[in-house]
């Protein structure tokens, strides 16, 4: 038998004022040549709006379509200071629930509304979230390269360059190491450009951060990312060979779906994980922080659905004694970049920041763009994240829908098999 | 000793023939109202198509982007023959990785290419899985009223019309029963309409099965669902209070977000418990059925990715001593309810498939929709669904975008705090 | 080897403005007898203040000279947005944390920073949580009575003025029930008022609830309070044996020394614990709610040391599942009872609030002190709490030191036994 | 069937003489720049009283206004000699439990009254606790410097003094190592004096070791104290890597909101932990104690409720294979060095007693001050605890507010974030 919708539904609490949400609009920009998706949610009241990063860069499109045609229609006419409720609301009349596309696009609401929220109180947000509990966020930097050698070489100039925390990856034979460049496969009649090997990655690893630690300043933090290609002995079997090299954190030993054997992992090795990145739902996250999977929770944060979500997160860590690393390369735009530091110099369980240079495009597009200086990174004063968007420089770089697909679908087993990308 | 890699692994496989997919498009259309998301793929044989079901009805456009906008351009061009690849392309291609909107799309491809792989081999579906265990599936259908009495009056119609399982559902003082109509609320000074209580709720719904047990035939099975409302330890108050009525299952006590605390529930008393239609992810579903949460897993298999893994998780129901009872409500398309079918014959976990009634005009946009006679339900056994889509006759009811948001989102407590929907 | 302290300790990040602390001052009032604790924040912006509730009212002199003497020096001087921050500062700078007297001491001033936060942004502190998501607080009150009888013509009253949600206590034969009056005890050469006997309370007080349940209007919903008097097998006796009669919450079976044990006495009943008025350290209350102990978290929030803890603990209730039901009764002060009611209304895992009608001499002392109404507790929405203290009007209600301690001292076992309080 | 109960239960117990107490007083005095909080409990008999330590010296005046204001009141006209009822009557009487402050204060009035005890059957406490189990407590004393070689300088002159227990502390680069002197900063831009870097320590600390290992003599143990700075991850790695050093213990290598973590520490290196010292309940000690967190105990006496808490724990410990290793330091008055020592004679679980060298104003304040001789600690053999206090001589020593809330205000990460002090 069909719900019947009441015939009226008024504003279900008094609010504080007569501000309402007016419009929402997803935009969505490639100044650095990935798809940025930055939703816009607009108010009565004249020049006051909020922006949040809703950025789903490999599927750009379905975001915006959430966006502009699912839960425009569910905000507009609402007070935007009721930030829990209309978030929630966001995800329950979905019916399902979670994943990357709805999340990220809750996220884009969420974090305009925060926004929104800092301009109202005349407050960047890291003030309504209890204030500064660090002056800034120390962040790391990829370094990588086709052999030791270059990868050693380009860390080498990082450091020069005031850098402390370096995530070092290398090209195993025959290519595919995650953020390395590829070589020309080995394999030249094989259509797929990158055939990977979990033995050579195992064998070529420890050799890498041995010859870090011998020409690297010893007091320089090393990282290094897995990319979710290993088995959970496989997992342990790295880390112990990587234990007389200190490492900072290693990430993602293990892909999402063999998550429920981390715990086995971290404690075979004091060598900390690093992992969540692709957590697409909060129950995925909290499981990793609560029962011991990680020592540092990764999430990317409109991923989870903004910093509401995250917040709640940051605190979990802090209370089971995890650290927060939330990702941040150039698949997040310059206002998901500030959620992050907002919650990291907030958070008690701040660990690491993931650093990205935007190039001058961004800038342009995102005026007040934060960046990072000798490593460091610090939010602005400024009332909400305290950056804007310049609606027709965003026009100047549209995104295009080739060429990622491409990207993830190309990491193979020399046997064929599709690889974690 | 330094290995070297072969110098050359030509085609990463061979296939059987030429045919490759041409076009992936996806259907958006709504003879009952609900928005019914189906993807056609195409392929370069002539006439050759097949048809899968994507529908996320409440946010339909967001899915049929994702399709036709991310998914398309990936598989145009590949061999239909390879859906075990192709579908982990689709997955991994996007990096992150599972939720509603992205396991519907790819779903709508993998029942495409199963029903192209039926086709093809001139085989109905379940026979490409092993064949049918069982001649067909019984089903259960939904009572539901705005009192005992009504509701019971609806149940005994539908006894008398052949049905052996009936789902039993009634408003709460106050209204908003899941599956029942909505009263004007009891707290007229509360602004909230359908104000939900889950004291009301759990004291009226022993009285229902109580009346139901005095005025219902002894061999008909009740069902009854919660809707995720409920906390652990009303859900086992719950089960404890309904335990002399012999309920076929109880649905939906915990929200997803709690489901970790299944387990206590399912210890706590014999009443067997479905939970899944809100799973969205395989990790989430897997868990449930190899952890102790469910007697029942239910999820919706479009909202897992397909049928490539509802198979895998039948199989897994099996091996683990758990039954299967596939989500199929109006917000199933006719070709995803085939797939439920065919799982349904030819899985040794099946226990109940959940039945809804076609109108004419589903009958008319997709000719060969199964018709459930006596409460069972037989797949056809024409090859692949054997079920076609009248593109015209589609056209002819086109969705809408309102409505479905201002459902979910009209559920509250009566203190205003939103409920699972 | 001593420590040195720097020359120089400039203030340690950039901050948004000038404002700075000037002054710290415990103020201590007893309008309703019971000395309540408030902390007055001054800030150099002329009428900009706030105001903490430390109220700690058996020892209340201790928090007065804690906050006066130990942490006003601390504070002064410092930028009143840096909550996070100052309050870590306050519990570290004493080297041994935790405990009531430094929780409440450091209460005070985390809560009288939220409202000055609240004031310079203009918003009411809920705002600052992330808005309502519900419009108001249910609360529940106490009924009590030397027999069943008086008690339940105390709860009729009760619900004649509409109130929902009841506590239901009688005394024992002997006198002694927590929150009854105490009858004349039956020894009366025994300095000790009243030997309590755990043996007759748990025949008593099921007949009170099957009473109770014959009498009162069956939407009522009952609580109790045990007051950490039984051992778990005791309260699991008593969870049994009250099953019947569907308590919304069992309050404190257990004594803060034996809650290892909670998660077996939760494990074995329906019923649902209400633990945690007791906590008076952040770790013991993450261990109630995240190791399977609680249903409720009873918290006191000026115990584990103010509103950014209780933030944290109220976010990891919603993320395991458990529900908030803040300490409140009238050794809370209206400030105290508005951060109770800011978290109720921003929380997701807010269950029930406990009540407490505050007397004439209350509101004067503390104007915008909130009221219930028909049982609904609702913020008000002026910026910060919303409340100010009278500074003129609370000197004309001194507070005392005696009383309070000989309360306590009275609860023995018929042995002579101290019991807990 | 109905019971009745007995109409006459006379005295709760017969004492065995008329003594009473007569007053309660808090005595502060820093003859060595420390606070130090002593309490005396005077009795009706004349010359009877006794002296507790009550030391919190970062809180004393708390402490102080806690036992004149609170306690006093409650304990005057009371028979001394139930020093069990008592202390409980302390703790209950005050409904919240617990912590440093409380703790402190009902020490102050548990080490009287054992004092008292001791002088009324004319024996030393540990008599009263079941006579010596040993002759003599060994001790440990603290080397620490600037540097490597400044340390090592420190602990050869130890060791030429007879000390056979060394605890090594040296600053890291950027200083802050605990217990050694601070550099300035490494990093001049950021505003942070001490900043200290959890990674130059793990560095740092081994080659402490491996140095002392080669220049001190074989049969000296060595100590360390990491003073709670470590995540459970860092703490695995320093074990790990002290391993080949024989440390006597590890200390405190995890923050108390993380000892639930500690067990896994515990199992992963066969280096001692030492661990408690910042235990403010008997619950926690307790947990650390039974459930696998500690190899040691070393809580501070005082704050965990004095003697008769202490020697419950020490039992424990010996039950449960573990070793008592009470806190010590300048910061624990002579009465409360003395009460270590009587649990250290008597006591099977016996490790090592942290040592303190007073200084000649403590022993003019304190007559009968205990001192090391060759690195053992002896009790005397006069009644109680054998030490009396000159009033005049304590008030020559006046104790300020000033300092030690900065000393532990300036210990910060380098990117300000406070840090365990």
């Amino acid at each position: 038998m069909p719900h019947e919708t009441p015939a009226t539904f008024a504003q279900p609490w008094p609010v504080r004022d007569d501000v309402r949400i007016r419009a929402v609009k997803a935009i969505v920009t490639a100044p650095q040549g990935i798809p940025l998706v930055v939703v816009k949610v607009d108010t009565t009241e004249p020049g006051l709006y909020g922006l949040g990063c809703a950025t789903f860069t490999q599927r750009w499109k379905a975001v915006q379509t959430f966006v502009d045609e699912h839960l425009a229609r569910l905000m507009i006419g609402r007070y935007p200071g009721d930030i829990g409720d209309l978030t929630r609301l966001a995800a329950f009349s979905g019916y399902w629930r979670g994943g990357p596309v709805t999340n990220n696009a809750i996220s884009g609401i969420d974090q305009a509304l925060w926004d929104i929220a800092g301009k109202r109180a005349g407050m960047p947000v890291h003030e309504l979230l209890g204030g500064k509990v660090r002056a800034a966020a120390d962040t790391y930097i990829h370094a990588s390269g086709i052999d030791i050698e270059q990868c050693l070489e380009h860390a080498k100039e990082l450091v020069a360059q005031g850098w402390r925390h370096i995530r070092l990856q290398v090209s195993t034979p025959g290519g595919g190491g995650y953020g390395a460049p590829r070589l020309a496969t080995l394999y030249p009649d094989m259509p797929y450009h990158n055939g990977w090997s979990a033995r050579d990655y195992l064998r070529t690893t420890p050799e890498l951060f041995a010859a870090a630690r011998e020409s690297l300043p010893d007091n320089i933090e090393l990282l290094h990312d897995t990319h979710s290609r290993l088995t959970p002995k496989e997992a342990v079997l790295l880390a112990r060979s990587l234990e007389p090299y200190r490492l900072f954190f290693l990430e993602d030993v293990l892909a999402p779906e063999h998550w429920d054997r981390l715990p086995e992992v971290r404690a075979a090795s004091p060598v900390p994980l690093a992992v969540g990145e692709l957590t697409t739902s909060m129950s995925d996250a909290v499981r990793l922080v609560r029962d011991g999977g990680v020592d540092f929770i990764r999430s990317h944060v409109s991923d989870i659905g903004g910093l509401t979500p995250a917040r709640k997160l940051a605190d979990l860590a802090e209370l089971c004694g995890v650290r927060t690393a939330w990702h941040g390369p150039g698949d997040t735009s310059p206002i998901g970049a500030a959620a992050n530091v907002a919650l990291d110099v907030s958070s008690v369980a701040f660990g690491i920041q993931e650093g990205h240079i935007y190039n001058d495009a961004t800038h342009e597009v995102f005026p007040g763009t934060l960046r990072i200086r000798n490593g460091w990174l610090t939010p602005n004063e400024r009332p909400g994240w305290g950056i804007d968007i310049d609606l027709e420089a965003a026009a100047r770089y549209p995104a295009e829908l080739s060429g990622h697909d491409e990207w993830a679908a190309g990491v193979r087993r020399i046997d064929g098999a599709l690889e974690a990308p």
